[in-house]
């Protein structure tokens, strides 16, 4: 972490710094000291801003969950057949990941101990369950395989698009990657990663004949 | 956990112990007392098997990787085209994955603090590497997709896979999954799973017209 002390600290900045330190430590192991440190400014200043760490816990996963409730929300994933709607859904959920990721990677974190875990454990299995049924719909049109169980085949996908935040990191001013070492892939834009996923969640790897 | 003091005590279930441990409060945060605790036996008893809790990781995700390195041997994995081949580890790594569900969970958590994960982190961006190149060997046969970059469809089809270890949970002697809350993809069964994992993999969800 590289965050220096600032003059002004707004409620967003406070979050933003919160998310990092969230994701670096655990929400568990994270005490309003670390984020006092982390974020340059006294514990009472934090507490002008927010009640506590489990405020801002809400604050961040509530920023991911309704971005992602959104796009079920937009035109493309309301007209149209279900498949349609599906892979708009799928390509804007890679979409919102990349431009949200601290926010979803922090939510995909969750575990469950406190109210709010909970609640965005809950959510989240809302979310996919929206996504399923629109899956089974599409199974009903005719437009998806129908030899993979729904709710198995809503994991696996989910299990592609989520694992992304393990990855991809935003391209830097220098128009690389900065991927943190792994097998780097460098240079992956984000729309080359909806297109990759797009195409495998629908058409897989094998080549159309 | 529900690890009763036990009489007798061998490497193997200490391992045992010691992976869910690991897994439950991260590797970081395990002491040698909470080792101690969780199996039932003196810290001293412990260090009669093992120098200490590196020694611990190294030996679960030894187990995995073997594991997965030894798909790459298998007849299977060595004869016939790079699709087949390639098909066939696809497989193979959705089987140990579930057979080894423990191992390779902690495998996939492991960050890199130490030595012991460092060395695991390599091995595992080898295998990576290995699985890669038989995507491309298919890609250059004709029998895999060419416009999906290599490496990002590697990493989308791992994180497909790894992502198995959220949820999966053997089936109980009732016959049932025991998957713990979340949409609970019950009785789903390994053959389920890898006839799944691999018709998307290959196919996609789209239905063959």
């Amino acid at each position: 972490m590289t965050t220096a002390k600032r003059d002004t600290y707004t409620p967003e900045t406070l979050l933003s710094v919160a998310v990092q330190v969230f994701i670096e430590r655990g929400y568990d192991g994270t005490s309003m000291e670390h984020l006092s440190k982390a974020a340059g400014i006294s514990k009472s200043s934090i507490y002008h801003h927010v009640t506590g760490k489990e405020e801002l816990l809400r604050r961040a996963v509530s920023r991911a969950l309704d971005e992602l409730f959104g796009i079920l929300d937009e035109e493309h994933a309301r007209v149209g057949t279900a498949a349609e709607r599906l892979e708009y859904v799928v390509r804007r959920m890679v979409e919102v990941l990349m431009a949200e990721l601290p926010y979803v990677t922090l939510l995909l974190r969750v575990r469950g101990n406190t109210g709010t875990e909970r609640w965005a454990l809950e959510r989240r299995r809302e979310f996919d369950h929206r996504v399923a049924a629109l899956l089974k719909d599409a199974a009903a049109e005719g437009d998806v395989r129908a030899d993979v169980e729904v709710r198995l085949a809503t994991r696996l996908v989910f299990g592609m698009i989520n694992s992304i935040v393990e990855w991809y990191r935003p391209e830097g001013p220098d128009g690389r990657s900065d991927a943190s070492g792994a097998s780097g892939v460098s240079g992956a834009g984000e729309r080359e990663v909806v297109d990759a996923v797009a195409r495998l969640v629908f058409g897989g790897l094998r080549k159309a004949s």
